[in-house]
């Protein structure tokens, strides 16, 4: 039989162009600090030095890699360099990246079970490992009523669990019935803009979303939450969820999940504990007392994908009850149903989630687990923490800056006492200057920069330059 | 200064194991068919053989990838082998699976065009070459009202049309107050199913997503989605969407696209199309009949890691007035705001779909149609239906055997004359056999063999193979 005409890269070809773009990924680690952190292009920049159609023709991959090199590049903003100090970290690593090509080249589903086994029982093994190495309740465990599952971002968990709290509190109606506009949900003023995200989609509502008031460290305040709650059941409405947060997105705080559960408890609403990036501290024991209260929740998700070097996308989400999540969101058409399914033996990930495809992420979270071990996570944990905290202290000790919130972990939230326009002032300058990259809020309706330590590779010269640079640019503008 | 103690992968280490691990998945598509396509491990078996708890200390990256091949492989479904004609393809390539482990390498994140104006840019230019590429309507283009966005999967897609329509309808405001219970929409009966779940996480309820009457070829029968929104509307309720699928899941059934927008402009409703496999035959102008009315689509989605060899995930989802999704899905706390987004000269991605976070995609599509061209993406989907074709061709002519349902691309759906248990029993055999991997569904509530050709690297042989296979397990059965 004649070979087949084919355009395929093949097996040889790939060996070769993979140990380029290998190659090139290991070159551009190498001189990631060279690069200014935040891309300088304008508005269209990219897109003009690109060609209006399509080729008709293939290219040989030289090129592609080539145009990655010249074209691309310069739009990047390097999330992955040291002197990335902005929002909050998305790092990554050697073996989450390997981990990740592998689950590339086996391409394989796993939305069920039978789909490829390995893809749902890895899954399933690592988050359980998880659940001993954060120190999270033993309930979350697959052999118990509970289980973890990955999903993509903390705002598909985040969704996922307003969905079953939504069900639950209407007696698993309204998936069948729609929303009656009666259900409601708690949140503070400080929490991810995610929740307002899922409160939409869900068809819950704004309106339906108490934003509950914080104390002056920007923690929820349980009893204004007690309040709400009993005047929403007051006046008819359904309370069916709330979300606590370990490590806020503006300013790091951390609401009291322990008063928040008794809370839950005594009204019987599911509480969602969200940490996403600060949730990498349990590795470590001594920072587990800032989740005090998270054997309560029924779910819980963290992000490797931010801060333990795990390559985006990786939610990694538990529930107590997995038949309440699984009665949620489940549907069984005929063409993917089987034996493993019918059994009752095996998990099906398909009903844990949105999507219904999915990769076979946990390969990359299972090679950054065993390249580190349990020891090596904690180290660099620790080192980003104890960076952060001497950044503090050298912001404390300077008359013209102040801290903004308390700094439990690795965020540092500090402005310059010259007021707002100094402070943005500061901070365009720095980021213009392509030497580090930084972002702000809000807080107390003052211009708040936030310097968070987490990227791979930042260490000490790294967040003693940031500071020095930021000085610099202060000294400018309080200079005559 | 010392160099700080460090657990990482060196950029050499990653230089070294990358190479490795390239090389690995060569050599894995090379031997692909010696591994039986399905898995044959039993539930649990996978588990069963890695460590209760993980390592403190932590391993060469050597180990790994041994363990891969020892106890992951075992577990693995094939998808990516020649012999896989299950459920619908999720091929992939070379190119695909390279531009994919560039962006775990650059780790950029692409949620404003800000944090990576590359990301957006890139993304936003690949998808206009497709609306050129696939015959889609200008209207969908950037430089006009429209625009498109790589979601993760199908179902993601569906769900953000669904919400667009929803607040469409409700004159934005039940992202404010909630749903009502009186917002519907509209399906057939061999929708995905994607489209119940859709419809139970946005609150509109399973009971209002009205699953219409379909043909003799399974396609939606127009005059009884008129009525059924005529009824509605008199029993005062509010009509919002109808999804067309251009391939169904089931027996890729066409719906008249034309015919339903007819409809959907009269009463003002959202048109969504669904194209997740067989969107990619629109590459070649001959088939583009088949979605002839995609220019009156609100929406319209194909997923390129189906059928168009760039590995999952990609979907590629288009609207033709982005101001309606965007308006549908935007949120804006003071932590994300910045100079490019105020301006409104830029895309933010993160307004155009469920989640916040997102990876730089692009780069795989871009890879895939540059290293193919039009012209070699058009000569692989364009064998895959002439095998398709033969295939159903062989079937027609086997006194044993009959089609059940047309083939107008590349999925048969056929049957043994012996009835469902034969049917089931063949499917069985085959798939224990390891020689190929086949699903089922059920038409007319009779069961159904479904055979899709579209894997990467399936060619004349695997399919001549199949059908011998086939033909050999019937002779068991029906042979005294």
């Amino acid at each position: 039989m004649p070979d087949e005409k084919s355009f395929h890269m093949t097996p040889d070809e790939f060996r070769r162009h993979g140990h380029a773009v290998v190659d090139w990924i290991a070159d551009y680690h190498s001189r990631i600090e060279s690069f200014p952190v935040l891309s300088q292009v304008k508005p269209g920049e990219i897109r003009a030095s690109l060609p209006a159609n399509a080729p008709t023709r293939g290219e040989p991959f030289e090129a592609l890699l080539k145009d990655v090199e010249r074209l691309i590049l310069p739009g990047v903003t390097h999330w992955q360099s040291p002197n990335f100090f902005a929002y909050f970290p998305c790092n990554a690593s050697g073996p989450g990246i390997l981990g990740d090509l592998l689950s590339s080249g086996l391409g394989v589903q796993g939305m069920l079970w039978s789909t490829s086994p390995a893809c749902t029982e890895l899954e399933t093994h690592v988050l359980d490992w998880l659940v001993r190495m954060l120190g999270l309740p033993e309930k979350f465990l697959s052999s118990n009523a509970g289980g973890g599952v990955i999903q993509d971002t903390a705002s598909s968990a985040a969704l996922c669990a307003l969905l079953a709290a939504r069900e639950r509190a209407t007696n698993y109606t309204s998936n069948q019935k729609g929303c009656d506009g009666r259900i409601v949900a708690y949140a503070s003023t400080q929490t991810h803009s995610s929740l307002e995200k899922a409160a939409m989609i869900a068809g819950i509502g704004v309106s339906n979303l108490r934003l509950i008031e914080v104390d002056d460290k920007f923690a929820v305040r349980p009893e204004a939450l007690a309040r709400q709650i009993e005047a929403d059941k007051r006046a008819g409405l359904v309370p069916c969820f709330v979300c606590a947060t370990v490590g806020t997105t503006s300013s790091n705080a951390m609401d009291p999940v322990a008063e928040i559960a008794k809370i839950c408890g005594r009204h019987n609403l599911w509480l969602h504990v969200d940490a996403a990036m600060s949730g990498t501290a349990a590795l470590c024991p001594e920072f587990r007392h800032l989740q005090n209260g998270v054997e309560f929740a029924d779910s819980y998700n963290f992000n490797p994908h931010k801060w333990m070097f795990t390559n985006f996308d990786c939610n990694c989400f538990w529930v107590a009850d997995r038949k309440a999540l699984i009665k949620t969101l489940s549907i069984l058409p005929e063409y993917l149903r089987n034996q493993a399914t019918e059994s009752g033996a095996v998990i099906d990930y398909r009903d844990w989630h949105i999507q219904l495809g999915r990769r076979f992420r946990s390969l990359k979270l299972w090679f950054v687990i065993r390249h580190y071990g349990v020891e090596g996570l904690q180290h660099h944990i620790r080192r980003h923490v104890q960076l952060a905290q001497e950044f503090a202290h050298w912001v404390r000790e300077d008359e013209n800056f102040e801290l903004a919130a308390p700094v439990p972990l690795n965020l540092v939230c500090f402005r310059h006492k010259g007021g707002d326009a100094a402070n943005q002032t500061i901070m365009e300058r720095l980021n213009r200057s392509g030497d580090l990259f930084l972002t702000h809020t809000k807080l107390n309706g003052k211009f708040t920069l936030r310097l968070c330590v987490g990227q791979t590779n930042t260490g000490a010269r790294h967040v003693e330059r940031a500071w020095r640079r930021i000085r610099e640019e202060a000294e400018k503008i309080t200079a005559p």
